[in-house]
């Protein structure tokens, strides 16, 4: 079918037909007349490759092209773009990608692990073969965040990228937060509802955030990151108490991602359980909901913020690609000719503020032990809290304390130094304060 | 000169040199190396144009063609794009931007007026020449919103678009609010910073942001709207005790701007002071920062904050522009081929929840006589409030009403009879409340 304008149908294959599949067939049906409006042109599935044939997903399969093999798609001639949409670093979502990027096909993914780790190679193959590789929906679901950074702030100089990039973990802390409860109770209720996995690994222990954070900052400065540098904490070792000392002190506790300009040649990157100050922006993102920061050396600090995942965001960001290559608007995979990996500053270079908490058997001596161990690494104090009320079964007590600003090999020295310490119990927990 | 690609430099002709066209300037020379390799070719300014030559303005300007006429660089053949950065819907703007679109000249500009007054007809100049038209500074000064509707949410279908689009009202609510005082104190205190003109009144009085939101709204739908349509309220009635009831309710004032989708060919539209929810993400943009928010059917709820004006700001937004015309990909003013001009729902059409503040003589028998002019229209209440100790001089005292959802008709006739009673002063305030 042709449109209107004579321009030829753009002819997709769609590689998976899980929530993401069945919700882009079902978009595309749903604003057919305004897509091919916006695009210039219809814009068609005509073959699809799932694992189970049978099952019934809601939608019509009529009338278009099984492939038992999803790599299949790849050599379907009578496709222009294949949509990724099976998930996973390796195995037939990367051999798929890989071979219609080199066959000088066209791909759009959402799969975030297989950008963060083979994006460099990736973006290597696309260019030789002169094919477009899109991957909006990968970061953040349905908010263009890949779009604002490659083009909206194409004119700046970011120093900054990052944010809250995992509902999971964010509707977790969030309702820690609400309820006083612990994170394993809030965990379980999380996977009833579906908004956890039931290996709730990739989420809850910050990879899946990493990986999208890494393809934010690979397009905030122009070049890919190296991955394995980027230093990951999750937030299983957040407690109630933490929740606690956070409000008493007037912060919040986020899974915050950060990748920072910190030289002509060089970033810092992380994800971490943050202490955010409770009237900033990004402390109001609550629930399952995503935020992407940028601080650009002339537009400033801006913050947007919205639904991070499921089938209809998800869909909406993929289907936006769809039209830009429909458009022909699609741009190279780092918004430049490829270059080198940038590695990440080790974590011994990172400083800032710290909030840290230890659990310590509550006898006489036991601060000054504490502070002891402060002061021998050369980090001064800010505040200082203990509640006698939150005195747990066998006398210990949550201690916790804020730093000024000292650096990250201090506060490692001094966790090393607590954990010798007859007087505390398990590891202290570290969490960086970031006043974004 | 031609770049490293061998692609010859686009070529630009800056027409106003105030703290924009200074900016873009800078930023082009700082950002130099890096806008050329993600333009994929050289960006130049080539000549400009302003109304005294001899000013020193900060930047060295030696080199350049200076046109003493603006409308000249329409006819400087030695330009791809012109930059508009006068302003202002009518005269020396309006002449530059028709005479270069009908010359096939592609024209970026920072002008709200020109395109909500004039987009329709500007769109059909540059679609007959060819020529593109590229307004991203015109909304929200640094957020590229037009870039997150066209493009960023392409696939969708938006049901509703706005936000708080006008920093200097912004900053005078929330200052108003947090410090209690009046608004021509903080008014004076705004134009004293340089947050508000000397004649404020395109600010104050709504129609600056209302500009923005009608194109927010044509690119939203896809057809221009029809400007005279729009319903528009600036902030000079909300006095210190609407603050105070809005705080007592659980709510904050705000300037909001709302285009909704009321049917396949229906919309309503308007910019006014709204009370919105204490909890809602909108409710904690403050000061001069601006925020658009969106609602798809497929990505639900989006929200993006950041500078919306501004040297900076505004220069990322206008390069940014210029990078997509180096790059090949700019599109249609209103994203596919112009339509007819959409009409806004008349103002008597709109309903919702109210605020209503009344001034009235503290006399028996006043809340019995407010009470029947709602019960007359048949608006019913949700809640009341009246404080003795907001009692002014001379008798009178401030009684807010919140009702229950009714029509905009209901209020207006609800209003008019309160002005009939002797013991009301002055004219009601009436405010939406939107659950943004």
């Amino acid at each position: 079918m042709s449109g209107a304008s004579g321009k030829p149908a753009l002819r997709l294959g769609i590689a998976g037909l899980g929530t993401v599949g069945v919700g882009v067939l079902q978009l595309l049906r749903d604003n057919a007349a305004a897509i091919t409006a916006r695009a210039g042109r219809p814009i068609e599935v005509v073959a699809v490759s799932a694992r189970d044939r049978t099952r019934d997903r809601g939608v019509d399969l009529a009338g278009l092209r099984w492939h038992d093999d999803a790599a299949a798609l790849a050599g379907d001639d009578g496709i222009d773009v294949v949509l990724e949409l099976i998930g996973g670093a390796e195995g037939t979502a990367r051999t798929l990608v890989e071979s219609a990027l080199s066959r000088g096909r066209d791909v759009v993914t959402a799969n975030k692990a297989l950008l963060a780790l083979h994006g460099a190679h990736l973006a290597r193959i696309a260019r030789e073969s002169g094919a477009a590789l899109l991957f909006e929906a990968s970061v953040a679901g349905g908010i263009p965040a890949i779009k604002l950074v490659r083009e909206g702030l194409a004119a700046d100089r970011l120093l900054r990228v990052g944010g809250i990039l995992n509902g999971t973990c964010n509707y977790i802390l969030t309702t820690m937060r609400d309820t006083g409860r612990d994170f394993d109770d809030v965990l379980s209720e999380a996977q009833a509802l579906g908004y956890a996995e039931a290996d709730p690994s990739t989420d809850v222990d910050g990879w899946d955030a990493a990986h999208k954070l890494a393809i934010l900052a690979g397009l905030a400065f122009g070049q890919p990151v190296a991955f394995d540098g980027l230093h990951v904490d999750g937030i299983r070792a957040i407690q109630a108490c933490d929740q606690h000392f956070a409000r008493e002190l007037g912060y919040r506790i986020k899974l915050l991602g950060t990748a920072r300009r910190t030289g002509d040649d060089a970033i810092e990157a992380w994800m971490r359980p943050c202490f955010v100050p409770k009237n900033a922006p990004i402390a109001h993102v609550d629930g399952v909901f995503n935020a992407v920061v940028t601080e650009g050396a002339f537009s400033g600090p801006m913050l947007i913020e919205g639904r991070g995942a499921g089938a209809g965001p998800t869909a909406s960001a993929v289907v936006a690609d769809v039209i830009d290559l429909a458009r022909g608007t699609a741009l190279p995979v780092w918004g430049v000719a490829p270059k080198a990996e940038i590695a990440c500053a080790p974590r011994s270079a990172l400083g800032g503020e710290y909030y840290l908490r230890v659990i310590v058997r509550d006898r006489p001596g036991v601060v000054a032990d504490i502070a002891a161990a402060l002061r021998d690494a050369g980090v001064s104090l800010r505040a200082l809290s203990q509640h006698d009320a939150a005195r747990e079964p066998g006398g210990t007590v949550p201690l916790a304390l804020v730093t000024h600003h000292t650096t990250e090999a201090a506060m490692i020295s001094v966790i090393s130094a607590l954990e010798a310490l007859e007087s505390v119990v398990g590891t202290p927990l570290l969490l960086k304060i970031e006043t974004v």
